[in-house]
């Protein structure tokens, strides 16, 4: 395991991929595999000022996927397994807006009101990667404030199932733009395999971002990240995206309404329990009940994402086999 | 300050209030006041064993309250402050359930379904004070965990708006049954009045509870409450319940769809976060976006609930003229 | 029956209601009764011309309702029957309006947004009781539209269940501010008793509506409406809102999000159907789904509402023994 | 216009589309192009009897459509009309089905819950061409009922934007899987252009359904069904879909929650009245919100689809210049 090859992939302009499904491998690798990858920002990397307003420089793609890579023998019913090993800005700012019609506290184009739209308006960031920060300084006053630098992927996923092809601007149960401050170093991220190959990618750095992405946009940026992918075959199949760190294994759901999202997540971390510890499902429901946290990921994107997490301590059953341990181990020699 | 006179309230059998609204009080108060107060079960007591099913003991009235609380002197317009000084179990139990058509993971009397219904099974909790525990011991097998003890009052509220009385169920704009882990020891809720006195109760205590409150019941058992009431007067008026501790303030929104919850609850953040730092109210949302917790409460009552939790640190401005900080002092007095 | 006393009731300036529950009853009532009432708009007649803004008036008090009438003998799962004569607008005139933070197609104070509200605008609308007509005419250009009169009550219900008072602007299982178009003449309203005498109010005229009230407010008016009032004791017990015509039995649901009004009202209508044919509820599930009609009433109230409406024909089997009929025979002897 | 030709389609087997999106066209069409098309029923033709269960038959692949069909000429931003000329039911028996996990009144994958599912049954509908009618009858007692037949197709639409691809059970602004009764003979649908050619299919034939499709299956038959398709060019874009008949005309909004398909549809109905009456927006909100119809057409797919269906002749103006009256001669000359 020591000598794993880390394999670097820095797309050019023209890869991106703007969709899970339907956009040819730029890579094919075989389990395990260490990438090192670059990932754009969610604005395709235009933004480069306050006055670069989304709506003025005419974006219609947003959201690029570093990707896909197309993993060896994967076959639908397996699991594939992302852990990320470092998540690290590759710029000194980040940028964050409000989008006319786009976000938990204005009307879209799914929630359709007769209100004018909010006003666009940019923030950039500054990015402190010594300290760990993120600067915010307010546009119309001189408040500013220091918040902790915790990078994170707001999208990671696979091909979706019944030859569907999604915008990147959607999280389902093919993971996608789930916006879940869960997703960052030391976290890895189970995702069932719809095709052959998985057709795997992510994007959309965040230096940081709250539970919801309220306004709808985090403190977007480009990424230079480490992750290992690697294969499950022959246990259950992931219906769900699931999550694992050293203290939690976490469920996201992703819907609407947002009690949907919700229930989702807590019946797959039910079910999930459930089968870890040999539970009957209602016992696992009475658990679930009382241990479980559930941050909410995002309240803005086409599905709504809803975080189940739940203390390993209490449930003394490894998950596949404990393959996160290995990989963290697997990921401490690179 | 420190010859505040403690006063000790245990109803009678038949002194516990149902609603919020249209109950007699059953004391007048004179803030600032301490008040030492038990609360009853949601069960109303009458659940004593596993054996002991809410149907079987055809329990039409659930969830108690102790109080209500004439303020004197409170008008609508006007924020009452509840400070916990402490929460502690009053029996070494406690009992949790799936009740019927009760809950996030089955039909219910609004999600009206054609499905059988869940099985009901009672769980009895052993709860151990001195080592502060909660043990969860499956039914359908020989599973157990320990989860820690945080005791907590599901419900805590002043009387509706518009004449309404509502049952101690409901959770809104007066409080009510919020069902958050967060209303614990060492927090401030603040509730605005809309009756003369305001009328405050409160109940429903839990050892401890997931986010969302997932099958519809908590860890759920009598209280023994230290609480310190206090009024404020000639602030803005507080919209929704607010809440602080010593690192966050908080906004609790309630209503369905869930995302109606979260937009309240991030709406409030972001209005009251504006008010405290002079910020316009797009930098508001800027800032809300990034550094919000978006713990969700309960996900099974009438209305849903939905906190917006916001670091103080990055505020620099106390609120209500720092009362958190002068309530936590008092309560070091008692 | 040819001799049925026809009670007058005009209500004084202060008489009105405000709640469903928690208002003294203004008369008591013997069934069968036929009531002549007034019921005054839901601006409570304060809006005279286009001038009047809602906001401007300072109106804090909406949606008065004439009665509670206390009907005799009437006990909690019984069900009183409301047999509309006849609803005829008081005025030759009606108004319309938008109001701040309410409507559909607008954030609201539950769909907590930080767009600006729309402008508040008044419509005054003529009606022509002989023609039948209602007439539009556009504020902003000289446009006009003639409209069918078709009157209507937005609300009608009893006291709520659990000791509960709701505002007038309510709808929910004890009826209330439903604002369905299928309120109108020659329709009865089952509701099913919660409190001893019922306590049976309505209000809030229509000249007419659309399916889903968009804007929040109908062509609002006073009405001289005349009703029959019944009691139906020994059947099972009526669990939301039922009405029927001479060609139709429907259902109310009233609930958030709207799919749960939605799963109600169906819900309802599956169990009346499997009940009144005798048929298996998975039978029953199929005839409705493929039967059923499915107008929307309100989208803008605390709660919206969706109606289930069943053809009578297929069903070959009368509810409550054909009491409808019944009142029509005795409607047409007043 | 008089000798437009009938191009008759009957796809094989194998030529079926599963998506809207992402399959190659069958055919090229240059408009006006009357098409003669038969379209196989959302089983696949598969159930034959009451015996045969889908799950039994491990369908996978459901909702075969007919097409895709690239229109020559039309460009994004262009519109397709379809005007439905005659749909006739190719079978004199229908299917529908209770499934596992699907339709309104049940736990779905979406609406993830802990209850059993309902029982599989399938219901076999006799369909009598002559009189018009679908013949019900229960399986589980003797009750028949006779139900108009009203032909209608549940699935029309064209390729999505933002390079998706989407399964046919999901309805959007596409089109697709709207299942709305309103889509029957008589009536032209109008839907935007996303992609060159834009990718037209239908299928999905329903010998009737009731409002909503309440248990997710109307009566599923084979149909024969002739339309003609014609494009708009130089007109304001088509973002939703729309219809018109000799009446009404309608928008279609497909999103969750159920409101907010209500939203899209009301507010694309007052933002279309409004441009063609020369209305103010607030003039046009005034007038739908009294006028509109709406009727929901399916609250079981993975978005659900409300309609808003408002009278011709209020508006005084054609819709694209008359188009769909010139489509209903030319479709009298076929």
């Amino acid at each position: 395991m020591t000598d794993l090859e880390v394999i670097t992939y820095r797309p050019e302009p023209g890869e991106f991929a703007w969709t899970f499904g339907g956009a040819a491998p730029v890579r094919t690798i075989r389990t395990p595999a260490a990438l090192s990858v670059y990932t754009e920002d969610a604005f395709g990397g235009r933004v480069r000022d306050a006055a670069d307003l989304v709506s003025r420089l005419n974006i219609t793609d947003v959201n690029p996927q570093t990707g896909p890579f197309y993993i060896e023998g994967a076959e639908p019913g397996d699991t594939v397994a992302v852990h990320f090993v470092s998540i690290e800005p590759a710029r000194d700012w980040g940028a964050s807006t409000t989008v006319p019609l786009f976000g938990a506290l204005t009307g879209t184009h799914l929630t359709a009101l007769l209100n004018e739209p909010l006003e666009e308006v940019m923030w950039i960031w500054q990015l402190d990667a010594d300290k760990r920060l993120c600067r915010f300084s307010a546009r119309m006053s001189e408040f500013t404030a220091d918040l902790p630098m915790e990078p994170m992927h707001g999208t990671v996923g696979v091909a979706p199932a019944n030859r569907e092809v999604r915008s990147s601007l959607v999280p389902d149960a093919f993971g996608g733009n789930m916006d879940t401050p869960e997703m960052r170093a030391g976290t890895t991220c189970y995702l069932g395999v719809n095709v052959p190959g998985a057709l795997l990618s992510l994007g959309d750095g965040h230096a940081r971002q709250g539970e919801g992405e309220t306004c709808g946009v985090a403190v977007e940026t480009a990424m230079n990240t480490v992750l290992i992918v690697d294969l499950v075959k022959g246990h259950a199949p992931t219906p769900w995206p699931r999550l694992e760190n050293d203290t939690h294994i976490m469920s996201a759901g992703s819907a609407r309404p947002l009690e949907d999202a919700f229930r989702i997540a807590q019946h797959d971390m039910v079910t999930w329990v459930a089968r870890l510890c040999g539970l009957d499902l209602l016992d696992a429901y009475q658990l679930v009940t009382q241990a479980v946290e559930s941050p909410l990921a995002n309240v803005c994107d086409p599905n709504y994402t809803s975080i189940a997490k739940m203390p390993k301590r209490y449930l003394r059953t490894p998950v596949f086999d404990g393959l996160h341990d290995q990989l963290r181990a697997l990921a401490a020699t690179l």
